[in-house]
């Protein structure tokens, strides 16, 4: 997507061939500074310290980190080490031990002097494959914005989104996102209202910056005012991201969308979920109790870090000294309240026989694999 | 309440009878610091900065700042001029209009040299109503408190609050808290999950910190949290205040209210609302469209303000300049979410035959007056 007018991804490779391009997305909003990984080394520490972020994206990242890793060394060894490297960064975020993997097979077998190549080819590959799958989520969810642009030509289509699943999250497009700009593209218009997202802000730092860079109509809200928006018909429908998806459509998803769920349910708004195939977990059937649930700092809570009036960032504790807080990072959406899932295959019901006509080959694995 | 084990008012006059002290609630939680009105001049301004605030504290300080007037200059002219300012304050705020009229009332035909007098003790007595009505709030509802402990004697009871509904924001018990004051007095363990409360983050600073300083066992949570932990059984009951109370049973509170209300009607958990009989408007029986959603500056939700790590505030901005925001209030949470009402009368049902079975006198009252 774009920043004043330019394209970019959010990974590239320079025109040189080799060095690593990101955003540094801890400086967003108030800094958008390019990053330049040269290492393996470079690459874990971007992730590690959220320099980089989005399962999709920390994939990648992770890919052109075992490049650069060949590039120094191309022997086994070094293969090894920086794989080991990397998988530590983030061990929970499936994409990125797959995508060091798909390295790993992409030059085992080929000569020293190949590896090289061959590494970079196929992270292009994941890179460019990321994109495809985000394109292909927001052609599909794009019709949902048109219908509704169809129904009230005279005013904009309202969307709600909580969290981040824009391009920022992925390698271009995004998720939740992807059927926004393609709709804002093709001409519709589209207005977003972007829940902050407490604790981390990844609506108001992220999301809103995203959308802004790109020229989307947007506003910020507070997490708390999504109901009363859809009860007075400001929201058209919503659509949000996952982190996991059960075989029966149960949606795990930033703290907070389960609220979200249940206005929209009580407002008759359409409720919906979009994801790539890799965010479904086959072997979850319920959601609420087989998907656990990340409890994170309370500090993410207690404190805020921001810009100052003299433009520095400083990072200020909201609450008194000694004041216990809780941070559960993430809550479970019943697949009754999602009324459907985008996914790069085309949008279904949310259930096990919804996923399954989109992906029948999924119809024998066994629950529990 | 309790601080550090002295009992407080938020509100209180000074041994030598006529200088009124309050709390500078602009400063909690991260100074407890005590301010002196002399003269009108100073509640009028404590009330504009919010330094006090809470409907029924705001009423105290209007009639006390009568007092102080007075005691400038006890003339008709003085008295006049003194209302005129205290009611520019806040103008919404319909207790304070009241209480400026009753010192009025209380000394219009006294002559001047009575009229400190009188007015002093008019304040007192309104302050001491406020007192009598939280303290019989908190004795209604601590039975819902004592129910619950009854039925699981091993475990806390785990009430969740949002906004704050407290004792800073009366003369003394709060609302909503004064069942869990009541209970703890009473030796129940009692445990308050606290909504963080953005965008003005009142639970965090103020919920958090009357808990705190009484003694009372509590854990600050964001927003979006409070559907999780009602998914997995940890919350016993909800207890919030409110800011207007339709005919009906309709409830206007703090925004994010109606996504609690949601939350709890979804796994079965009861949702109580607290409120003392000046709340209710008589005149309203439909919340959502009767009841005006005060707008708000949108900077309340992009800018922060917390203390730094070298002990200043600093007020910082988290979203990108130029990012445009929404900051409605209130929300309105419909009848039929509330499993009850508690008053200084009792608890009834969220309903019009509920609030008139403990105001009968209300019974001919025709709406739209």
């Amino acid at each position: 997507m774009k920043i004043a007018g330019k394209h970019y991804r959010s990974i590239w490779v320079d025109n040189d061939g080799w060095v690593v391009h990101i955003f540094d997305q801890t400086r967003l909003p108030h800094a958008v500074e390019v990053l330049t990984l040269t290492s393996c080394e470079d690459a874990a520490r971007a992730i590690e310290t959220m320099q980089t972020r989005g399962a999709p994206l920390i994939g990648a990242t992770a890919a052109y980190g075992m490049c650069l890793a060949l590039r120094e060394d191309p022997s086994d060894e070094a293969l090894e080490r920086a794989a080991a490297r990397l998988k530590r960064t983030r061990p929970t975020a499936v994409n990125l031990a797959w995508a060091v993997e798909e390295i790993i097979a992409a030059v085992r077998n080929r000569p020293r002097a190949e590896r090289v190549a061959a590494a970079y080819a196929r992270a292009g590959e994941i890179a460019d494959d990321d994109v495809a799958t985000c394109r292909a989520i927001g052609a599909h969810g794009v019709r949902l914005i048109r219908e509704v642009a169809v129904q009230h030509p005279a005013r904009p289509v309202n969307v709600l989104t909580h969290c981040n699943a824009g391009w920022l999250a992925t390698v271009d497009w995004g998720t939740a996102l992807a059927p926004i700009y393609m709709a804002h593209d093709e001409g519709i218009e589209v207005h977003v209202w972007v829940d902050e997202t407490r604790p981390r802000n990844q609506g108001a730092a992220l999301t809103a910056f995203e959308l802004g860079a790109h020229g989307v109509p947007h506003t910020i809200v507070a997490d708390n005012a999504g109901g009363h928006l859809m009860q007075h018909g400001k929201v058209d429908l919503a659509i949000v991201g996952t982190d996991r998806t059960a075989r029966t459509g149960d949606v795990a998803n930033k703290i907070g969308t389960y609220l979200k769920a249940l206005a929209a349910r009580d407002n008759g708004v359409p409720f919906y979920v979009a994801l790539p195939h890799s965010t479904i977990d086959w072997s979850v059937r319920k959601g609420l109790s087989e998907i656990p649930i990340e409890e994170r700092s309370p500090q993410e809570l207690t404190h805020v870090t921001g810009r100052s009036a003299d433009g520095s960032m400083v990072s200020v504790q909201l609450s008194a000294p000694g004041s216990p807080a809780a941070n559960p990072a993430f809550d479970i959406t019943p697949a009754r309240l999602v009324t459907g899932l985008i996914t790069e295959r085309g949008i279904c019901a949310a259930s096990e026989e919804g996923l399954l006509s989109l992906y029948p080959e999924k119809r024998q694995s066994a629950v529990g694999k």
